[in-house]
């Protein structure tokens, strides 16, 4: 999409791009609206909290996951005795993770806990090989380092399956892929993902392989067809889709189509007409940052509502609106907010060293899950 | 490709699709040009026999091999000690295999004796599952038993590896595939094999497969870096687009180009305008065709140069310059034609009801080849 184009935008939101309309911030009524999925009301969040008998997740009473699709039947199922599983990735583009990426990893280890169901994870290491243009070797080395975040956001060994599809591509799962691929023409991917005659192919051969998890039988070490298994994705709404395209196809292919639960993006420090972004250091809090990076960062660069000038601010005063919704900063809010972000930093430090080669050894051994529900 | 185009265009050779100038024949030397491959001529003919010691084979003294890319890189490197393997295939669309599908493989059993030299072969069960919308079960049957035609051809399992793509890609060759498509655009592949945006993204995502055995850290069972193998790719020329693509991207990403050595077509009983072709069974002798089956097609539908009508041909006599080639078939020609497919069918047949699937599993076991050199 040109710079130029992108002006015009009112908001743009893909895997690969989210940017809120011109001087605005991300609309996710709009995106709602826009995509076709329905919003998380009350109702479900109070359903959860019957169903696993525990307060929902902070990420839902704050509406940090939003959106859905069909979650209610998996709720209606899970409430008859019928389990699921859960599906969520990352790619590893990067050496550090910042929160943004933190936020699927963590709640999802909630819904493992809550709902005691199993958990695949997947590294699509080809992709960022393919998309950033880093060596098979590098990308898979950044697999397994992220592979430690993940892992020291304390998932459960005996439940969770990590996979990196350089690794793990091949078998049941491609003959998925290839089974999705066969429904999806090169128009219709044009239409939903943007690629152009440019782009090269591994990029259009891509989707099926983010497709492909959301179906039991790709793994047919943990899942016997018997089970009937519906999938749940916990992801970032930019993910959105992939699994559009997902659903579109699991009916042809006779299989379920997945669910989704889907989450706001973590806002940039500079406030919600972007999120976090690994291309921009100063947008976001690494789990790698020092107490002091991050005392710098809140304190330099984070959105508070004040206004330009001593003059304008006597003037205008602060977004007290903004204030009111509890979304803007104050030096006193800030100081909370360091304190808050330095825990939680140092809390993922402390579990991430201890995530050792043999723990990712662990995770990423195909095998059956020994406790899968339980 | 329209029929309406057709009628205008001079010859059409692809993948999919073989046929001549309207009311013409296959014209090889325009194909030569076209493509940009190179004669094989009577100096590699000759240099092929000197090195092996032994009569070269009727394909090659007769010219059903007819063109190459850098067979005599090939031959250099051997002359100096150096080995190469061997890479062919086969798209198992249908159950019965007919004569044109097996000269590629009586070809590459002659080279693999001739050069003492490895082989893969590689099955397209998942390229048939989707150009031909095949179940997925359906096309590893049909690999399977297409298997059992190919080892009747009288491959030694110690130096021949068979693969199906549904059970062989993943791991390294999967890599492989990633590494190749980084490297072609979409506009690339519609330019080399037609593609259309109403064409599903399968066939966009298939180049990638057929070229990644040209590569040996495809195969790390059979294969190891330090080996610096090259690849000999016997195949009908129909298949050249694919190694084209192979070729092109082959230096990019640090590997050697494959080396071709391509056929002509099995012309169909009917005349060089087209290839045998299992879409027209009277265009072919199957593999599964009695004596009296072959009798009766040979009879009825081969070309023999005579005129439609006992005037005409009283009056213009049969077509001699044909026949003085060697090409036009006579009564007794005929007679002699039956004798010998018949023979061949017939050794076939016997060869192929010894293959048990305990062969096919021990061809396509995936293990080391301990007599690859030898």
């Amino acid at each position: 999409m040109e710079a130029q184009e992108q002006e015009e935008q009112e908001q743009l939101v893909t895997p690969w791009e989210v940017s809120a309309e011109k001087g605005g911030k991300i609309d996710y009524d709009k995106l709602i609206d826009k995509f076709g999925c329905q919003r998380l009301d009350q109702s479900l969040v109070d359903r959860v909290a019957g169903l696993t008998g525990r307060s929902p997740h902070v990420f839902l009473r704050r509406g940090v996951f939003f959106a859905h699709r069909d979650f209610s039947d998996i709720l209606d199922a899970y409430e008859k005795g019928k389990k699921f599983y859960l599906y969520t990735g990352r790619g590893p583009s990067s050496e550090a993770l910042h929160l943004g990426h933190l936020v699927p990893f963590m709640f999802t280890k909630y819904l493992q806990d809550a709902f005691k169901v199993p958990l695949v994870i997947q590294l699509t290491d080809d992709e960022k090989c393919m998309w950033k243009n880093l060596t098979v070797e590098e990308s898979q080395r950044l697999a397994r380092e992220n592979a430690k975040d993940i892992i020291a956001c304390g998932f459960d060994v005996s439940r969770t399956f990590i996979f990196s599809d350089f690794d793990y591509v091949g078998g049941s799962f491609y003959k998925n892929m290839v089974k999705i691929a066969k429904c999806v023409t090169y128009n219709k991917v044009v239409g939903i993902f943007g690629f152009s005659g440019e782009d090269h192919i591994g990029k259009v051969s891509f989707p099926p392989v983010q497709a492909a998890p959301s179906f039991p039988s790709s793994f047919p070490h943990l899942f016997s067809v018997k089970d009937d298994l519906r999938c749940l994705i916990p992801c970032a709404i930019d993910q959105d889709p992939y699994f559009r395209m997902t659903r579109d196809v699991a009916p042809r292919i006779g299989y379920h189509k997945p669910a989704l639960i889907e989450s706001s993006f973590f806002p940039a420090l500079q406030g919600e007409t972007g999120k976090m972004s690994a291309s921009d250091p100063n947008s976001a809090i690494y789990v790698t940052d020092s107490g002091k990076d991050i005392k710098n960062k809140i304190n330099k660069y984070a959105f508070s509502g004040g206004q330009d000038s001593i003059e304008n601010h006597r003037k205008y005063g602060a977004n007290l609106e903004e204030y009111g919704a509890g979304r803007l900063l104050t030096g006193e809010v800030k100081k909370r907010l360091i304190e808050v972000l330095t825990e939680m930093v140092e809390r993922h430090r402390r579990a991430r060293a201890v995530a050792t080669d043999e723990m990712v050894e662990a995770f990423m051994a195909i095998r059956p899950l020994p406790n899968m529900f339980n």
